[in-house]
């Protein structure tokens, strides 16, 4: 298929979480499959020299009311997460390595896999960059965990994960979430609907 | 009039400029009127320590492009302005003076001189901190010049503005546009249609 949404995000971001239930609707309704590219934030900043968005006074507060509001609004039980940011590489490694899978039954998990390691972490307050809490996911959703726990010793995962990162920045990816469809970026939670505004009426 | 939007804005800021442009329509819908509340985001931002928009590396680029992409969606020309960010003190002087103006007439001119203002700026890309365009805009709209130019010099108007901005900041404002409404805050042109639902449901 063609009609492809890049969706970016972190597993650190709030707004890629709320962006990230609404997704594959949204897609599915024009016509479009979900590419799901997860990247660690930790090392675009590094590059755009921004610091997370709690951490600027004023904003910072503003921020978790607003990443709580709009959860509410989407009915998503939000709990701002005791340890925040954090660098969930394990989880990336794990998303990349289904989604990169060579066993499709493994690959169709890819998206319901996001979902569940977005909810334990900003929802019940989970520490995902644990990656006993990662095989605990995947665990209750029939992936065996030892031979997930072997590919992500891989250097071939880790390698995918850095390259994935890298080729987000060259594409000018600097937040999460971020959609690109055809060339065209979508940068917040915040675009999701005019994004579909854009898909439903071949933009403007 | 109690049920009241305040709307904060800086004249540099584009998606004030977006915004400024639904606020009125929305408020009438749902029986709300619009205080305008003109700041200086370059105040705020010795506070959050934030940088504009603009000037970082791969978000500043993306900026622009969406500034004039969301314009579109709104049917509004926008031409990013050679000089930018701007301090638009003049600009905020004259509208408070014309907010706070004890001549009704006068009073009644506030919205229209702001959507005037910005279209200058954004549209016709004029310098609006540049004296003289502000006594252009406000001589087109039937404002006596000499009236208004005088009263800019005023202490009383100069300790005004100073004073909005050290409220703006003490009641959290850090961006532009920000909506409070019965102290709930919308951050954001990208949080108008999230304000009109929060007004029409009574919130959640």
């Amino acid at each position: 298929m063609s009609n492809t949404i890049d969706f970016y995000f972190d597993y650190s971001s709030p707004y890629g979480f709320l962006a990230s239930e609404r997704i594959e609707s949204i897609a599915a309704a024009n016509d479009h499959t979900v590419v799901w590219r997860p990247i660690l934030l930790g090392a675009v900043f590094k590059v755009t020299g921004q610091t997370p968005l709690t951490e600027a006074p004023l904003k910072g507060e503003y921020s978790i009311m607003d990443f709580t509001r709009s959860a509410r609004e989407q009915k998503l039980n939000y709990s701002h997460p005791e340890k925040f940011p954090i660098g969930a590489v394990a989880a990336c490694r794990a998303t990349l390595w289904l989604r990169e899978n060579r066993d499709a039954s493994l690959q169709a998990l890819t998206g319901n896999f996001i979902h569940e390691v977005y909810r334990a972490y900003f929802t019940d307050n989970k520490d995902i960059t644990n990656p006993e809490i990662i095989a605990e996911v995947a665990g209750s959703m029939g992936i065996d965990v030892p031979t997930m726990a072997s590919a992500l010793t891989e250097q071939a995962v880790k390698d995918l994960l850095r390259s994935e990162v890298e080729s987000a920045i060259a594409n000018g990816v600097f937040g999460s979430p971020m959609m690109i469809v055809n060339g065209e970026k979508f940068w917040g939670n915040d675009r999701l609907d005019q994004m579909e505004r854009w898909l439903q009426s071949g933009g403007w």
